[in-house]
């Protein structure tokens, strides 16, 4: 089975994976403590797979490597790193090595490298970039964290709105230092307000005497500085944007985000959604130990065990009633599930709605009405089930009754608080990815026992 | 609470929120059946701000705003629309305004368009595309579904590798017929394979008599036209590319992916990812109805209720001790409980990384490892607890004891099933996004009962 189990991902992975064979090279080369073996085989890899090697090798043979082949990280490698190993890795690198690797950066690499780490390491880091481009990383780290401010890069390349399109492709032609990827050329009038956008494929298409003005996209919008970058990324989805201008509080152009970086903060806000929904913290990374994931576990189980706790003292009101009938005991964590199990879907589908902004006030009522409703018809159905199961198992007609009731009244409960609770933590600024699981399911357990074990207690003796 | 609710989600939206005065406009005109008003409140949204309204707008109210401004449908707004409301609004478009809609698309629209439509649907609007376009379209189709072929658009701009800089633009400034969107000139030898590109940024930047050979991307790549969508986003987002060449077995360059369409798969990947987890069709949407909504979540709670009978047959297995001592009555959901919480929380981070490609044969032993060891570390903590709550409650010292031991046991099994689970289900090519819940909660749920209880009975009587 080890065998087996160790090959599986390769056959998913398609064309873009981190051969195996590079691993096993590498693994050798570290323990042959061979550096132009490592250097061979990481040499052809692009550095986000470089950082995806160094995240998947034991941290022993990170520290072996990095001790190889240090002058081999540059930039892009540290760019790709989770952070939790940036710092480790960024700790055992040369100061030369650092600097230079720094120094070749965009603005916007430097902030996302610098931003999460320690203060005497951002120092560093700062001391070693020239002066224009601290000053310019220092700026954009004056800026919220996650917003706009600190995704954006500075280089960008304008045009003053008059201008015609031979003269913007003259003064392309003339410039030394363009930005190493750009897409658009940004009109701006005498204030430096960005006014439209031109693509390079229309400039390239248009005839040289054309004014700029007259082959501006539609597309243009500008984004304000300090906008959370969650906001920015739906943008970008919602208007199919490959550019936008960044512009300060007096409309000022400071800087450009681009696609491929909210690409990322999309796919990150996912991945936030997705675990903090099944109660595991954003922040955890495969790459963390054992007792860093303990950490970041134990508060979500903490929360469960209180509310479990909580289902327990409702269920210890009906001792009386257990003791006389057991198959009470058998039959009520069925409701508690399905009603647990309804619940999750209601509300998944309200987070997810409430982050693709799909959920709103025209039509929350009526998404509140058709979960209501889908929760009792699902109810009824398996009330129906569940009551025929009841009477089969125990022979008892009234214990069917009691139990179907029980389930109709806690899946229609669990639709409920499933789309209230996310709306009513998002109202209370609290993401609802958070903490609605934890609500729900208190909600669903404590009534399905209370719904069960209250009816039985009323009708079965 | 009608308008705090109401209003919520507005505040959260910042700049791109389709206004909700903008709805209730169109909402009058619509009762006022003034479609003068209508054009005015829709004409300056941008088309995904309209198919977004017309996704949270009531079916009458849909209905009644296409009979009057059936005219203002284009083919963008179609695009745009959430797949089972597209099949509606198509039926009701008179075929005039339906194939103006088409033409104006780029190939990649229309087969984004036409490929989950009925047939008669599908005939429709090819029949209404010119012969080329409509020949584009058949053989895109003619591609598996969610494949690089269905994803890419036949629109690119190439040259031949020996040209020049000068040459490129020269012919790009003579081309009437350009994409609509370009980043880059793909270069092609005289087999029509692609063997790199030029970014338009690098064109403009660089003498008229440089190769174009000496200017191409280091990030260059090709993408198989038969490589399913989802790892042609990973390649996007891995190597942050902007466009990318599509091959067919021969290598001949076919069409051309762009970082936007890549970004729209990623995020529904992700939403898949997300949806699936909670037991939720990932074709579900919104705007439903709650007959389709009950539909989509049925299966997953039959599932569920079966699971749940599982479980409780193991309950019954005990009904004797149960009978004898109600305490473990009272106590038992919260060992299952547990186990359910600390298995979704491993299943979760294991799903994910199977997605991102983080989880290979390289790091699965030490993630198997540390999960485990995660698992048992939080198991005592929390045995720990719930052993002196059970002492405190119960005043049975034997019984607290018991609690823990199957805490212990179950938060464990809860972690390997968590990982090996999904592991396992994606060696058998099952989406493990898919089913791993079911699996993990029933393991944690028959685990968590009978290790309670039967400790319980081998060791209280």
């Amino acid at each position: 089975m080890t065998d087996d189990l160790a090959e599986l991902p390769e056959a998913a992975e398609g064309d873009y994976k981190l051969e195996r064979s590079t691993i096993s090279a590498v693994r050798e080369a570290i323990e042959g403590m061979d550096a132009l073996a490592i250097d061979a085989a990481l040499d052809p890899l692009h550095p986000a797979d470089i950082a995806d090697l160094l995240e998947q090798i034991s941290s022993g043979e990170r520290r072996a490597l990095l001790g190889l082949w240090s002058m081999g990280i540059d930039g892009e490698i540290l760019s790709e790193l989770d952070d939790n190993l940036r710092e480790e890795v960024i700790n055992f690198l040369p100061a030369g090595v650092l600097s230079e690797a720094v120094r070749e950066m965009e603005s916007d690499d430097v902030v996302d490298l610098v931003e999460d780490l320690e203060d005497d390491q951002q120092e560093m880091i700062l001391g070693a970039l020239e002066d224009a481009d601290r000053v310019a990383v220092e700026r954009a780290l004056s800026y919220p964290e996650y917003s706009a401010g600190r995704l954006m890069q500075r280089e960008l390349v304008v045009a003053p709105e008059h201008w015609t399109v031979g003269e913007a492709i003259d003064f392309l032609r003339r410039e030394d230092d363009l930005p190493e990827q750009f897409y658009h050329i940004i009109l701006v009038d005498p204030g430096y307000h960005p006014t439209g956008y031109v693509t390079l494929g229309k400039l390239l298409g248009s005839p040289r005497a054309a004014k700029l003005l007259s082959i501006i996209e539609d597309s243009f919008r500008t984004i304000p500085v300090t906008q959370p970058e969650e906001d920015v990324a739906y943008a970008f989805n919602q208007y199919h944007l490959i550019s936008a201008p960044v512009v300060d509080e007096d409309d000022r152009l400071v800087g450009v985000i681009t696609i491929d970086d909210a690409m990322i903060v999309l796919d990150d806000e996912a991945e936030e959604d997705i675990m903090r929904l099944a109660g595991v913290s954003g922040e955890e990374s495969l790459s963390d130990r054992t007792l860093e994931t303990v950490r970041q576990r134990l508060p979500w189980l903490g929360v469960n065990l209180f509310t479990a706790i909580l289902a327990s003292v409702v269920i210890s009101q009906f001792e009386d009633i257990l003791a006389q009938i057991v198959a009470l005991a058998v039959l009520m964590p069925i409701v508690a599930s399905m009603g647990g199990n309804a619940g999750t879907q209601s509300l998944t589908v309200a987070v997810r709605a409430l982050a693709t902004k799909d959920l709103t006030g025209s039509n929350l009522w009526r998404v509140v009405r058709r979960e209501t409703l889908a929760g009792l018809v699902n109810g009824i159905i398996f009330a129906v089930i569940m009551g025929i199961v009841g009477v089969l198992w125990f022979g008892t007609p009234m214990l069917g009754a009691v139990i179907a009731v029980a389930m109709v009244v806690n899946m229609v409960v669990a639709a409920l608080a499933g789309i209230l609770i996310p709306i009513g933590l998002e109202k209370l600024g609290v993401d609802p990815a958070l903490a609605s699981g934890a609500f729900v399911t208190t909600v669903t357990d404590v009534v399905g026992f209370f719904a069960f074990l209250g009816l039985a207690a009323a009708l079965l003796v």
